[in-house]
């Protein structure tokens, strides 16, 4: 968690962090900043020191509201830096960088770069600024950056505001569950009042009017993929498409608080009115796994291991999973979990080796569960997944439980 | 605009053009490919060839449907790679990305990089691909790149994107016109029918009920900042503000196509039930000189002419301007204007030198035309904001029409 930072930041040396970018949309901004109309702005903080905050003077009170010390970006007067640097943005970019740079006193070391910025820009921009202040060296850290890091352990205020947008975005799983069950099916396909099909597109209209009457944002929309199209995991459903009885549809709905703070990462599978016997054994198999990596899954231990045990559980019944072809598109074809924080996919990853792989399952996680079995040839798929809270005494909790059933009756 | 991208990337020396992230939110990505849910994928374009976009098995049916050519991404097994890499991510992925580029054709001349991604990661990622691919040269860059310059000019689809957005926008503008006048006031004011003051949440949460009704995305969330918060120019409004009546609120309105296509700008000011002659007075001022440039903006003409002339007249109603200061938070202290479309503020932009600028107002351009006064110490801000297409015949074409009256009668 945040208060991690300096020791994981004299772990490996570096003197500071640099964060750029909006402080919307932007997850590690948006850790240091909450989210705020923030844009373009900087963020430095020295190791074991506060965070400063440049930002533009159009959003000074803005960023005020984070409680960082702020400074005033507009007062470097990036126009008279660009014209005399005869127009080159990038060296009138990292000319700017290395004033606010100089004046936060950060000048020498090794200082890590975080933020959403255009690839190509941070490229050029950095490599600039490595000329100007060569004392200075940009550390681009991956996948394993101390911020990805502190942010995969939560704090309980985190942990708190993940449980609320969890536990709202199942009210709006019931309500589509209600709206779904009140509609009444005309030749196996689900209607309207006035006969009309009941189609993807206006189960999805629904789901964005719930889940903005609870001020939530959903920008990568939400997976509600009847029949074949949930056979691929991340196919959202065709907006024409109809719900037909007994077809399972995949529901994996994912919105965000307003802004850009925490997400919300939850899948229900269904079939209306009635499930096939097919369907039933598929979903079984995968409603098994679920519930028994639930209870087996603890802290201290690899997470490839658990990986492994979900894919050892699916080929004792008969599935084809990654384990035996990395690339396989029937059978279990993702990895178990991953954190879920400020991304909707974060640390920690659920790959590699069960013997050597680096990643552990720890305390203060916050995960998915989302075991899930992929047939389109057979015209279906099935995933169960929740967001589970890894306790401090060692104990997963399903942040917002919601009913498992398969089938969603129909009242009429 | 697209079309233009071979002389684009032929008058630059480049041979090809990459771009990481999502096919979400991420306008480099969306330009080639649409809005559709691919995640972390990779797209090369060589020059005046048909783009190639790699993606996850998992998301290959979202991918095809851009119509794209497509391979698969799991195809390379990047978890071998990564061991093979003794779990150096930065290095995996290098090895990764050269993988595909060399069957993509693409090991020598120039590469255009873009697209959202960790500056750090790209700063790593993109130093180490060039120590595996040494006769590929990777250009980052900035501002003025063959992309921007592309997207800034639309084909007539992407106008229309922006004309439908932008009226959608605008209906929702005249619904909260609407609700608020149908409201009363109570001791200057406004409240509900069981006499609860009207706050800025309660008015944002029917504007996000509102665009989320037509399927519109809210990421960046509305300006509606009554008082002097309306003075500082992206001052959201706080939540619990209530609305005065004579009281001017700035009205900034910016909501996005779903999943992140055309973005729409608008911006009103209105004091509900009266203005106040100062009020008035100043809103005048924003009001003339927004009609003035309306009808001065040719294109031909470099950008921070019109800009010059914006200061100019402001300046004659002795109000201060960025031109005299350029930090100075009070008169005009922003720009006239910047271009529109998948990404809410891109070229041209409306600053610099009015006689040696290189930005050029072009045919074909979308721009905002948002001349706007604060003087918070005064307790109000004014603003007037329309997206403006110029159009091939070389006339400026308001998008989406909308009456400019700073008053909003109650009706009651």
């Amino acid at each position: 968690m945040k208060s991690d930072l300096p020791a994981l930041m004299e772990a490996r040396n570096l003197d500071a962090l640099l964060v750029f970018g909006d402080a919307l949309h932007n997850p590690p901004m948006v850790y240091f900043t909450g989210v705020r109309h923030v844009t373009e702005a900087l963020l430095v903080v020295k190791r074991g020191e506060q965070p400063l905050l440049f930002c533009h003077n159009m959003e000074r009170d803005e960023a005020a509201s984070s409680g960082l010390a702020t400074r005033s970006l507009t007062d470097y007067n990036f126009r008279a830096i660009l014209k005399e640097s005869n127009d080159d943005h990038t060296l009138a970019n990292a000319r700017l960088l290395q004033r606010m740079l100089t004046d936060a006193g950060i000048t020498k070391g090794r200082l890590a770069v975080y933020g959403e910025r255009d690839a190509g820009q941070a490229y050029s921009l950095l490599n600039a600024i490595t000329e100007l202040l060569p004392e200075l060296e940009m550390v681009g850290e991956s996948h394993d950056s101390v911020l990805m890091e502190a942010r995969a352990t939560k704090d309980p205020a985190e942990v708190e505001r993940i449980r609320a947008i969890q536990k709202q975005t199942t009210e709006v799983v019931g309500q589509v569950a209600d709206f779904l069950s009140n509609q009444r099916a005309k030749d196996g396909v689900l209607v309207d009042s006035n006969d009309q099909p009941i189609t993807v597109r206006k189960v999805k209209s629904k789901i964005n009017l719930w889940l903005a009457e609870r001020g939530l944002d959903n920008p990568h929309g939400t997976i509600f993929a009847p029949g074949a199209e949930g056979g691929v995991p991340h196919s959202m459903g065709s907006p024409d498409a109809v719900l037909r009885l007994g077809e399972p549809i995949v529901f994996d709905i994912f919105p965000i608080e307003a802004g850009g703070g925490y997400w919300a990462d939850f899948t229900r599978t269904w079939c209306l009115g009635y499930a096939s016997d097919a369907a039933q054994a598929l979903y079984d198999d995968v409603r098994f796994v679920y519930e028994t990596l639930i209870s087996e899954i603890k802290p201290d231990e690899r997470c490839a291991v658990f990986q492994a045990r979900t894919c050892e559980l699916f080929k004792q019944r008969g599935h084809p999973t990654v384990n035996e072809d990395p690339s396989t598109k029937v059978g279990y074809v993702h990895s178990l979990a991953h954190g879920l924080g400020l991304d909707v996919h974060e640390r920690p990853g659920f790959y590699g080796d069960p013997k050597t792989a680096k990643e552990f399952l720890c305390r203060s996680h916050v995960i998915t569960v989302e075991p899930g079995l992929y047939y389109p040839e057979r015209g279906m798929g099935m995933r169960i997944e929740d967001a589970v809270y890894m306790r401090p005494d060692g104990k997963p909790e399903v942040l917002a439980p919601y009913p498992l059933d398969l089938v969603v009756s129909l009242k009429q």
